[in-house]
């Protein structure tokens, strides 16, 4: 396995590391681990690669690592760069035959997003967007709960992200504000709330309901002034005639750490789960006692319990999650056989894109409908 | 104290009789309990009332009772029936100097409630519309919080009011749905799920920030076919420049029972609060531990701290609530000083019937923002 | 009903005044409200009672009251004052024909409660010890489970009952220790944390369970030199051969509230309970998700459906609770029918003084089991 | 880093094998993984060891290990056997200078314990035993906050270790009770739930306060007839005077699954966390409100800061906080300044045998006082 990006600092780069690790179907071998040179090839001596495997740039790597055995070269390369590197990197590598494991949100624009699925198509390669969250025993459990109809009809979605770590910069001086790259739309696209956290929120409700959403109607707010992105908006979603939903996503809400949270409700039962403590999915009814189903239990499905390795009352968190993903890719990349759903594909990548194109386009608009 | 409405199975009755009796300022000496005579007659004398104080109409009541001698007659009214004879009773009883608590919403329609609060201000009455959850401790704990400017700049505003209850009506046979009140425009008013519990988010929000929402885009949904009012909806809030908030509410959320939540983020600070667990306020920020407030601690507000009258760790609910209420009515009636929050009053009544009429005109109109 | 103790400032005797409100079956018409005649008369006057039905003594009140006719006279009286008083006053109640509510410990000693209860079975008089928490729709629930036989065979049972309050009169000043009559053996009797508390953990397992403790070894403390009774403790419980358990009590664990708990482990089910959030029962099992009661529901049992009055999610709280023990007293002194259980016996309060002294006894001697 | 036990199935043996790769300071290099050489083979090749380090007892080990050259050898090992085989394997790996991660209980006599803490000593060796849940953020966060002596002084002290997956081996057929080595005392010890879980529980609450545990009482109970060990058990505890606590254990808890508490009661404030939710730390005043430490913020002390990568919300697990004690293992092996506390010793590996030893020793005497 290779790695774009996740130098010194970067804490998701370093993420995929561990997870990789925890997975142990891959071995980091070598990467572009800065846009310094210097500072990656430093980098790479600390974590014990070879520096003739610490690249200067795309083409480098692609070059020197193609020419090498087929037992020894990169098979997968993690991307994990700021937003605005993911498709170059990714469109060259796939075009090499690479696998990727690309960070979200996955590409600038929709268009691009739709060139990257194309080619992992053409190309028949693997290609795992880092929707994180569907690595979790009990958002695998929602969906394969969904799946097997318990709920009855679906009446209302209800998902929220809230966050409250962009307080401190925004009320912080000038500097700062200018400093953070997913405040600059260079770097960042067309949205910052939406783009970075609203996704996750989209992806788990696309993920584990199976449903598609079809129209949006949005209204943000940069929440201050001399703020270029959203960090902060409500999403009003419809999937049907009748059934309708929201996504509420915020950076700004003080205290919050990573409030991801989602609920489904339907005509016979409804289902509730938050990222903090990822271990618990509540199961309501009106006619019943509310159910708690927890990781490493033999009701749960083949998908959800194949996710915990644990005994039961251990708890595994975000890093086992993404680890989970990585066993999916790992499976499909030898070829064998794996559950829909082990890993969030290049389609959800694409659906991700065009979420927060349609996102930014209703609220430019004026809070209007926005097809998806 | 007498009361119109709340005869037998009315729940909200039974709610209003206790409340008073904990309260110990009130005692029923009679009313009108049902449409039906003989209904009411019957339950009066289970109640314990003298059948003389038994009315078969309103005008009766006022007739008799403003004969009596002035330590006897009925102060105050408690008027708990369906909405659609909220007003003119309410009316009446104002016009003959009778001090009010009105179950909310107050009215069928904005005017009438515009009408009451006239009248409440030239009669120089007390007027209480039930929002009963602003009598919880943690509420007024809340209010008094925001009022101390501990939050910072409020920036996100964030309300659910879920409930399940009505599914199994509307999932059930015909002659269930054409037979519940709440259903039927004529009694109900233009909203099922807004007017009934959507409003009582709105009125938390403006109750414990002291903040007027100026602007809402609503989108709300009958659920099914041959519904014709919303079971379900999510209102975009809109108070200034740049705060915006939500309020989500939904009577087909299988498997909630009262689930209504309240969440107030702030620069420096947030409070968040759930109705189902009324007795724990958090207190959320970026930079320190989260904290918990309870009831009955030297730390709350004066009118929080009134709220309770058991030591810490002993629950009160919502009885004692709707009490503290009817403690603030008899304050005010009495003259002697109290705080205003005390009890909701006739302006939230009419701020109320603003919000559901709104909502209803976006929503007809194609999701459009409509000015409160 | 007529009240002796909880005058001005008496919190418990306040909370019998609202629960017998809110229960609607009793009326306060006279009592003692305090060994300070005058303090008593001017309460009286505060409540609206009679001067007339304001006693002197026990005695007084006992030869006026007997001379009123059957309508008019008091029916069942609250004994709501210091430990020490309990005995005298029911014994020369139940001895003129007086139903009882009895706050707990019962007595000072195990011959004086045996002698209460030999009193009322020959007197065929309805008396009730106030173990409030009995009166909790979940507590009921979980009588009506274990009754059912839902839990298999009983494996382990864990009931803690801690509080912090003491911490501040034991760290204050020495005037602030010596005027607590809790602290001091001639008022509160033989034990403070145990007596006070701790017999109420006791009471819950033998209600919920209909079980009975044989044998006890005790392990006490006064946490600090110059206190002269036990502030904290735990008992070894046994219930046979195999079925063991442990009462842990305090009142010196700083920040608790009134954090009483019980755990029921059976062979093919648990229950567990929490009286700060006392509408919650969890059940849990090796093999299925943890279920959740509520109240309200029809899953539960009639005693348990029987004891809330609101619809599903309002909460309702200790005020309620006592009320439904009221209830209970009420169905047994108009000789209706009523579940055993619906309010706590004289039976239970001998057990309870049992309790006491063995806990005391157990430690004097030296840490050795003892048999109840 | 090699390996003695933890071969196919044995989750225990996975778990350090993951945690020390999180920690990325370790390469497993080879090990004996099965007590059948042949299994063990297997294993190793599937993890990708050479088959040349694959050994067949501890002996070989350590000779051909020893004789390769410094920087390839295994310089530590991980013992994750049944409990009676890690003292001779300890034994043997300590005289040949390896450093060690040894698996609890330590070794089955305390005599064997306090051998392995001489040898340690006097090969200046590092020596840690797997008391994993010292590894989580908060539980050293408590260690930090009451070294700080913001409790006050300590009052009271309770800890629980409840667990129920042996219910259904104890509930099933004979051959099921025979099969598990946890119920045999040849290889489990003199203690199956103590041994096993209640000796965490001590470990916590010597590792957090830094106090002794001075004389303990204990009452155990093997739940069934048939079982050789106790399964169930309550230890009263004593610290000095005044100072006492009890230590709840049991595995026959149906529906609990790893259910550890700790609270530690002071006079000026109390401490509360619960291994299920690892992540969420009360502290309890009487005064204050109730404040909730997590992991990932500037509040807290080094030890528990340094102890989670992740921003906060974003929760880590059980494998986490393993990795957090390998990576103090590493520190200590380069050494590195480290915190006491980083790993657990082999001096609370002997406290833990002791604690172990005297419960039994109470238990069999009839319940008495034993020194530790």
């Amino acid at each position: 396995m290779g790695m774009i990006g996740g130098g010194p600092g970067a804490f998701i780069g370093d993420a995929h590391r561990r997870a990789s690790r925890i997975c142990n179907d891959f071995e980091l071998v070598g990467g572009i681990f800065s846009s310094d040179y210097e500072k990656s090839k430093e980098f790479a001596k600390n974590e014990g690669i070879s520096p003739f495997r610490c690249y200067e740039n795309v083409d480098a790597l692609i070059k020197n690592e193609s020419e090498m055995p087929a037992d020894k070269r990169m098979e997968v390369v993690s991307i994990v760069t700021p937003n605005d590197l993911h498709f170059p990197a990714a469109k060259s590598l796939l075009n090499a035959g690479f696998h990727l494991v690309c960070e979200k949100p996955m590409t600038m624009k929709v268009k691009e997003a739709e060139e990257l699925e194309r080619l992992v198509t053409v190309k028949k390669l693997t290609f795992a967007v880092a929707h994180t969250y569907t690595g979790y025993p009990m958002i695998r459990q929602m969906k394969e709960l969904i799946a097997s109809g318990v709920l009855g009809t679906i009446q209302r979605i209800d998902a929220q992200y809230y966050q409250g770590w962009i307080n401190s910069i925004i009320h912080g001086t000038e500097s700062r504000i200018t400093g953070v790259w997913r405040l600059d739309p260079k770097h960042a696209g067309a949205s910052s709330c939406m783009g970075d956290i609203g996704v996750h929120a989209f992806n788990l409700i696309e993920y584990t309901t199976g449903l598609e959403i079809k129209e949006i109607l949005s209204d943000l707010s940069p929440v201050k002034n001399n703020i270029k992105l959203d960090l902060d908006g409500t999403v009003l979603l419809r999937f049907g005639k009748y059934l309708k939903g929201v996504i509420r996503a915020s950076q700004v809400c003080g205290g919050e750490e990573n409030n991801l949270r989602l609920a489904i409700y339907g005509s016979k039962a409804s289902l509730k789960w938050g990222q903090e403590n990822p271990n618990i999915l509540y199961m309501l009814s009106d006619q019943e006692q509310t159910k708690i189903f927890k990781p490493a239990h033999s009701y749960n499905g083949p998908m959800a319990e194949a996710a915990q390795t644990m005994p039961c009352g251990h708890p595994e968190g975000i890093y086992e999650a993404l680890a989970n993903i990585y066993k999916g890719v790992a499976k499909s990349i030898r070829g064998e056989k794996f559950i829909p759903g082990e890993f969030p594909t290049v389609h959800e990548g694409v659906r991700g894109m065009k979420f927060i194109q349609s996102v930014v386009d209703s609220d430019k608009k004026g809070n209007v409908w926005v097809k998806i």
